[in-house]
């Protein structure tokens, strides 16, 4: 479990156990199951800004998240008795549904441990693509024994939702491919929860055009990236306090020296300018995405709002890309109408 | 007014009033003020159909709405001394916004009679734009004496939301476009309210390809096109109940011939399925469309589901292209939140 190893680690990963090579291995291994997802653009938000913004919609993905990259380029890695064995992870979030479409491509069981407390829209995605849902207490240890003892059981393989290399590089393929759609691009923002979309986009972004600027988002309620960054060193995330259910994981072994070394800046956006920037989205980009992924917008309307903005007009970005990493919101209970 | 023409008219409007080359020149005029909207696909959708689904995405367009191109045809061909008279409709949905836009991209001033009970969503989108909001008893009477009112007193000119050539010119550049996107379709959907898509549709797509299946959708409630083509006469919508307030409006002088014989098939969809429809498209596509827009991927889920198609399997369509019209939705008043 990438939480268990965390708390208990007393050194830092070997960050070289997953490099630009493998995000590259991943694309061509999963290019026949993912959506090449397209980028848009929205006027009356590159206004707001004040610069050229680029959004990555993974929302259109498989499973409707990024998520499916990590699940599928772990999947294709398994042995033809790892697949008959299955796989299985915790998660009351979009790993879930995406490791069961994922599983559901290569003929193997998923077995999902989700917390009793999950959306229902969350456990009927699961149900959907196949998956085998085994409910368990809300705690990270009823999560956790659970995974182990279905895993010792069945012998199925454990396929973690962040903390894992196959699962980064996979991750990564979604920053390789927007800098090949905008190569222009002179930032990339992506949220933080566990760290590992950020982590793969570091390595890609990185390799492809080395002075870009890489930008984390995220919670004003689970700012453990943001805390750690600044303390140099890894501070768990205790109590999340966010409507971002996405981004209220703490990092990981592998993870945490990606936000470290390559990630440049770190921004913060609490829930109800979260919540603004996610309508503010939908009604004119018309595009549905879930808060976790309104929390990069947030931040950047705040970071770089004409008022706020200390940096001088050569350092601002002229092209900045965001990573929108999911859309699945439960359409009876949008968060603006509880406000 | 069209409204007033279409009640009053005693032979059938010369369609050759606008043709082909007119959207074609529309394209060339519009082309530095509209987005070239993209086209999407959803996986989940095309399943269901049982066939290639591709959606022309116009509520991507300005002001949210394929409207714009109309409007903005249509401003782009005022005189100077026109423009400094102003412009003057009445609407209660999208064109209203759209003029609005047009006229301020071309320094006008945009007077927009709304009836009292429109929604105070495109009332703030017509006042975002610049446009200028009289407010009358919500009446087709009352609404055309305010704006014949206003034209005398500013000398504004009339842009009608149809039923003009330069409006129906300007809204065939969807489908000039679409098929410039996706050659290989053999069908082509679009709403049909007053007609003004449609007709230019049906110009568009019969010059581009004369063997295309042109196919119209509408509310049960407000089923006039249905209606009018069954009995290969006119016939205006009384009383139409329907929640997609874009298609409640009888057809125009110059689009009504279009209906009548370009248009192969028409199609319905009641409130119940349209609203399903519009909640699939959001859960599935990600993508917000309004309910107007619903109804014509209602009526093909209907029409092309497995155990209710009677075509031939030859005779059924491959690639379907479907006009998402618009996206302007209020987000604290959902459909499915009332039902």
């Amino acid at each position: 479990m990438s939480q268990d190893l965390v708390s208990n680690r007393t050194t830092d990963a070997n960050s070289a156990s997953v490099g630009f090579a493998d995000v590259k291995a991943a694309a061509e291994r999963i290019r026949s199951f993912v959506h090449r997802t397209p980028v848009l653009t929205c006027a009356a938000i590159s206004e707001r800004v004040g610069c050229n913004v680029f959004f990555k919609c993974e929302n259109f993905q498989k499973s409707g998240a990024f998520k499916f990259r990590g699940a599928v380029n772990s999947v294709a890695q398994l042995s033809e008795s790892e697949l008959a064995s299955g796989v299985v992870t915790h998660s009351s979030g979009n790993h879930a549904g995406a490791l069961a479409l994922a599983a559901r491509m290569f003929g193997a069981k998923a077995h999902i441990v989700m917390p009793s407390n999950s959306s229902e829209i969350k456990k009927a995605a699961v149900r959907e693509y196949g998956g085998l849902i085994t409910e368990c207490e809300p705690t990270l240890d009823s999560r956790m024994s659970e995974a182990a003892r279905i895993q010792g059981e069945t012998g199925a393989v454990l396929i973690p939702p962040f903390d894992h290399p196959h699962v980064i590089a996979g991750q990564g393929t979604v920053a390789l491919e927007l800098l090949e759609q905008v190569p222009e691009l002179d930032m990339i923002v992506a949220p933080i929860g566990g760290g590992g979309l950020m982590s793969g986009t570091c390595l890609a972004a990185r390799a492809l055009k080395p002075e870009i600027r890489i930008v984390g988002a995220e919670p004003a309620g689970a700012d453990d990236a943001f805390q750690s960054k600044n303390a140099g060193k890894f501070i768990p995330q205790l109590a999340p306090d966010t409507i971002a259910d996405g981004l209220r994981t703490s990092l990981g072994q592998l993870t945490w020296p990606f936000i470290r070394d390559e990630v440049d800046e770190i921004l913060l956006a609490d829930d109800a300018a979260t919540v603004s920037a996610m309508k503010f989205f939908w009604e004119r980009a018309k595009v549905i995405i879930e808060p976790s992924c309104a929390v990069p917008l947030a931040a950047i309307f705040h970071r770089f709002s004409e008022a706020r903005c200390s940096d001088s007009p050569e350092a601002r970005p002229q092209n900045v890309g965001i990573i929108i990493s999911g859309g699945n919101v439960d359409l009876q209970a949008l968060p603006w109408l509880n406000l």
